[in-house]
């Protein structure tokens, strides 16, 4: 068993989903746990482990060493910690809750302002994950503050990453991994709407997807040797052929009816960059046409208000 | 060394990328592969190997016993077949031409009317996987021609699976996995856009998506319970949060300047879902949205013309 007494005093505020995950897993390591949640009624089994209950965030935070916060957005946490601001310094605060970059900056500089040793984080697992090997959790924010709470922290994730010092590393990183994601379960829902329509069932389905995930792996890697390299060969499979493989899907979707929001889009990309000349290249030539005018953004980079 | 003589004689017809991963995966199989392209100058590596190559379509065919087309839709695999198809029956056709169920059909019943033994089939993986333990294809057609040369078959992918005799299933499953394939794709190269527009090479974020990636197949099995019970929890993950999240994804997109044709839909399909009052739900009561009017639609099934 752990020995509490050596163990990080730690605060989690917010009980959502998340933030009972996360308070399970630091209770799970030994860690006493105060915790806070807006609304009343969320933390009765964390109560049943072990956890503290504060009357408010600042009496859990007064009770912590290492204070983390994960509510639904930005715009919730400045609320809870513009209420705790006197309190904080001293401790570190890791904010788990997901947003833009720019948000987390602006975070990063109220703490500043205020003396507070600040991590913005993101956590990119779903919370049965969360405490286990596999749980990839991003920081950044000063290297000080994560190396003196790097061993609490490793209760919530196996694979903590720290990106750097610009608190708004993490958010980017975020954003990109859950741009990929929400565009695969959006797929993935369609698929269950497409084969629905035919009388397939969704569980019969299932197993047969994990063949296309399986080589998901070499595939984003082969895609980003393409993006990197600015060069697209497209011996193995073309983009014509693949404009053709789409247009199929979005012709059978639309006969059975099914929303196609969000299919049509992907047909155009792949025909605006067949019109563009690149029908022989390999499908990641489409990045010409999803950066749009990202290139002449690019410029302006950290530092800026949104 | 496997025995030419005792292995089924077989005909490619159609060496673009595909037909020529299905070539070799003949000959390293030992079967004497005899093939046939529209254009020349696609088949010299293959006749190193020890292909035969045939003048024209009608001679490829018949030097075989199992004749495989693969081409790059319905449109042109008729125009191939039309031209052979005094020469067919008696053989088994396998079009390994990816297309919508409706055509593949209207060829089931083309071959029918010629007296031709007709297997539709789809290939779910890259042309490096192809002749390999991993590689899914999907057949649907009579089952007793599928028995006839299921161990040929075999050679082209070790995970062969015959769906019914409807020939219109295999493309039942490919366009469902497709739809699954394209939205991950299209998530995948945005992410890349995304992060290379923060200055993060795709290379560097290419490792972390390997988390989602590895999760994917436990989600999808979840969210095919959910589809197929028509119930939808959310306490593991909220549908309000993930709206949220998706939202900030397209914010941040939005202000680097990127193309988001296709993450904005996204967006607007939890907007929608969210609307009709399931914001507490899991994120597969979008299923409602995506399924359209393909309720209504779902009575006429088989055997229609498109
Ligand atoms: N769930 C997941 O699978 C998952 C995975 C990775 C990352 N995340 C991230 O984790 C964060 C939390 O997600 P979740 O799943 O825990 O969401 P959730 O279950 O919807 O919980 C939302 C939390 O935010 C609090 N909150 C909302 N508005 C507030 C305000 N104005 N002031 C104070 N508290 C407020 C809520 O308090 P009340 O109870 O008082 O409403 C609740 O504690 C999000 O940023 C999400 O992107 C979640
Ligand atoms: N490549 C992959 O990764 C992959 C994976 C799974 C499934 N598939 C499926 O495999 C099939 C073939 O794809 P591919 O990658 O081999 O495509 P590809 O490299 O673009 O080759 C297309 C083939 O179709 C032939 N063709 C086109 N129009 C024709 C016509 N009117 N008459 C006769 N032949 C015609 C071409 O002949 P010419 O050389 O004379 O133009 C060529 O042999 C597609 O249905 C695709 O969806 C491909």
């Amino acid at each position: 068993m752990a020995n509490d007494l050596e163990k990080t005093p730690v605060a989690v505020l917010g009980l959502g989903a998340m933030g009972q995950a996360l308070a399970t897993a630091f209770l799970k390591a030994g860690h006493p746990t105060t915790i806070w949640n807006r609304s009343p009624g969320k933390d009765d089994e964390l109560i049943a482990r072990g956890a503290v209950r504060a009357t408010g965030a600042a009496e859990a935070v007064r009770a912590a060493e290492l204070v983390v916060i994960c509510v639904v957005d930005h715009h919730a946490a400045t609320a809870v910690l513009d209420s705790v601001a006197e309190d904080l310094p001293g401790r570190v605060l890791v904010n788990l809750t997901s947003d833009t970059p720019e948000r987390a900056r602006k975070t990063g500089a109220w703490a500043q302002e205020h003396g507070i040793d600040y991590l913005d984080g993101s956590i990119m697992v779903p919370v049965d994950l969360v405490g286990r090997p596999p749980a990839l959790i991003f920081y950044s924010g000063p290297r000080t503050a994560y190396d003196r709470h790097e061993t609490a922290l490793k209760a919530l994730g196996g694979k903590p990453a720290h990106l750097g010092e610009d608190q708004g590393l993490a958010a980017v990183y975020d954003l990109a991994l859950l741009d990929y994601f929400y565009g695969s379960i959006s797929g993935l829902l369609h698929a269950y709407a497409l084969a629905g329509a035919d009388g397939v069932r969704a569980a019969d389905l299932a197993p047969y997807l994990d063949t296309i995930t399986a080589f998901m792996p070499s595939l984003a890697a082969e895609a980003a040797q393409h993006v990197d390299a600015g060069s697209h060969p497209g011996e193995a499979a073309n983009l014509g052929m693949m404009a053709s493989g789409v247009g199929h899907i979005l012709e059978w979707a639309e006969h059975r009816g099914l929303d196609v929001s969000t299919l049509r889009p992907i047909k155009e990309v792949y025909d605006r960059t067949v019109a563009l000349g690149h029908a022989a290249e390999s499908w990641t030539s489409t990045i010409e046409v999803v950066r749009g005018n990202a290139d002449s953004a690019r410029g302006d980079r950290a530092g800026q208000t949104l």
